[in-house]
């Protein structure tokens, strides 16, 4: 049983000790058949060794047993958020993932260019999947219409996809797609899902009727269509549920993104690990948590290239000296999801978590590994438990009733 | 945590992959004292073994720690559903286990025979638990009623035992038992728990009445009791829930009928393991989900005859030489709950479970057993979890949220 966000903010109290949550992306993996270990038991990580001496480990569940995470849920879990209760609608998260500023108000819509024949029946959902210049050419010619006093933002994402935000008052985010997922049909007409949501409707199937007229001539990408609709979710910040003063380093939009929503400060940080780790020891004095992403991971796993992935294990365990170094209170290094070369995406696997402190039982793991992790002594529990964990071998919270 | 139907739905996709769950029925145990393994510890079973090999195995708890299962709920948690909240009503259940073909309109009560005194008093419960053979004659004189337009089918089932099925319109499942399930006290008039029941409590009591004068003469079974008034659960089906085709082969009747409340196809078969394996075989492309049900672990268990029921582990497991043959890309071997021999019946103790498939995660265990699943990948889980686990494993269920 995990507690809820009420019981944490009633115990939880501010203090000047550290905590370091190191996600490195879908660092979980799947043993290589000719022997038997995994990417992360395969890599040479001294680094990572030596911290899980002292430290409590185990294998975590992002979401549920036999649930493949998405990079959002993941990373809300490791947050300490329900992942499910708190999913974050795709145009919303497609925002985030190009750094768009999205505000409080705003909805955001996913979009793709497509094609359409004469009667106006798609032909091709993804419109030969343009070329990213290509589509920003077309985006500037729809980007910042205004439509009843509502400002329609259009941003280009890559290829085909796009992003349109639309920014006023009144804006509802329950609409449905116009993006009927087939071709052969013609575009939807956006409904609306409940009878607040009727201006919103109306003012996007406005913009998709404009677009289409401005985009007649520029076959294939001759016509649009926009789904997920969604507005910001609201979550209450990482300060207010655990009186922390966080800090994010990510170097990939996306994870920027999802940190903000947990309300944390994101700091500038450039694209490599070690950029990231200067990052942290220059701010280190100024914060009391740190979320620190590490991408490279996860992309060699999406990529299926087990080798890569053992190499970015091992830079990345090179650079963790120095947060070693730095001594926080409580370091935990795990993942948002399990991301095996085998499977070359995200899957269901439980992802192994080391939590450091000097206040953890330790249990006997020498070895940072899926299979070691095991039989550690944080068992298998869900992710989202991690955040309690770290804050109380932080000495962040209080005895829970008298 | 375990995700809801909702989310589940969502992500299940229909693909080409093949499910089997195998049900050991009552397979968990505890250690003869003298040699201090359980039955499938002690019985000789290298199929299974060589499949844990290359598996990933764990304990589940059918309902929750400590509570014993009856087989419905063991098995609807194994199907994927809550069984707390899906529990099924006994007068259901008896009538699925004499394979009695329930509509979804009837109400069900499960019946006893009693004797009472010439005040009507209950002084036996069971009427010396009459012959089965007297019992049928009985009960032909009370099958077939007509009452106010409802029929009144009754059915035997053992000794004093028999279902009685109320088919018509407008029936509400919501009426008190008449069973005082004590004696020295007269048999309850069945009371409506709500309105709605007030005319399915009338026809109960009118049956009641009828049935008492016909029975007048034949002492000690001179009077009846009812209990369990219930209905078809309308458990949203299997292949609502996660795309499947699904097929049970079960030679028993109830278990047939609590696949058919999933929403299962029951097939025909036989009553040996074998006949049930060739079963399996013939339906093989047929079908992407096979329950596979075999009774005799637990029948051996619940007579505390512990040589026979490692006697039927090991008949099982040279059966399940022609499933392994048959290549499906998962296979789950678990029981509803465990039946230790020395118990002499169901018993709260977690089942031991082995999920094969190419994309888990072996977790070193080389012998199936309660004592080697302790240390398993699965961990000690909900049995509700399995299906989420076999679906993932199978490839069939997409990235939850972005």
């Amino acid at each position: 049983m995990t507690v809820s966000f009420e019981i944490i903010r009633e115990i939880s109290r501010n203090t000047t000790s550290k905590i370091v949550l190191v996600s490195l992306d879908g660092l979980g993996g799947l043993p290589d058949p000719l022997t038997g270990k995994t990417e992360l038991e395969t890599a040479s990580a001294p680094n990572l060794d030596r911290l899980a001496e002292k430290s409590i480990c185990g294998l975590a569940d992002p979401v549920a047993p036999g649930i493949t995470p998405g990079s959002g849920p993941g990373h809300l879990a490791l947050f300490g958020y329900d992942p499910v209760s708190c999913n974050i609608g795709r145009g919303v998260l497609e925002a985030l993932g190009i750094d768009f500023d999205l505000q409080p108000k705003d909805v955001a819509a996913r979009g793709n260019f497509c094609t359409v024949d004469g009667q106006g029946i798609i032909t091709d959902r993804r419109a030969g999947r343009i070329s990213s210049e290509a589509s920003a050419e077309l985006i500037r010619l729809l980007d910042g219409m205004d439509i009843g006093g509502v400002k329609v933002l259009v941003q280009p994402v890559r290829e085909h996809r796009f992003v349109a935000v639309f920014r006023g008052e009144g804006l509802n985010a329950e609409v449905a797609d116009s993006d009927p997922q087939q071709t052969g049909v013609a575009p939807k007409k956006i409904e609306p899902l409940n009878t607040e949501a009727q201006v919103t409707a109306d003012i996007a199937n406005e913009f998709v009727i404009k677009a289409k007229n401005i985009l007649a001539q520029h076959h294939p990408a001759n016509m649009l269509l926009l789904r997920g609709f969604s507005q910001h979710p609201h979550l209450p910040s990482m300060s207010e549920i655990y009186k922390l003063n966080p800090a994010a380093i990510a170097s990939y939009p996306m994870y920027r993104g999802l940190a903000k929503l947990a309300g944390m400060t994101v700091l500038k940080t450039g694209p490599t690990i070690q950029d990231e780790m200067s990052t942290l020891k220059q701010n280190y004095n100024d914060y009391d948590f740190f979320f620190l992403h590490i991408k490279g991971t996860d992309s060699a796993g999406e990529d299926g290239d087990f080798a890569r992935k053992v190499d970015m294990i091992e830079q990345a365990d090179r650079v963790l000296f120095q947060l070693i170094e730095l001594a926080p209170d409580v370091i935990v290094v795990t993942a948002d999801h399990s991301t095996p070369a085998l499977l070359k995406g995200h899957s269901w696997h439980p992802v192994p978590v080391l939590l450091y402190s000097r206040w953890c039982r330790p249990d006997g793991i020498k070895k940072f590994g899926e299979s070691a992790c095991r039989s550690g002594g944080l068992g298998r529990f869900p992710a989202r438990e991690i955040m309690s964990l770290a804050m109380a071998h932080a000495l962040k919270l209080n005895k829970f009733g008298a």
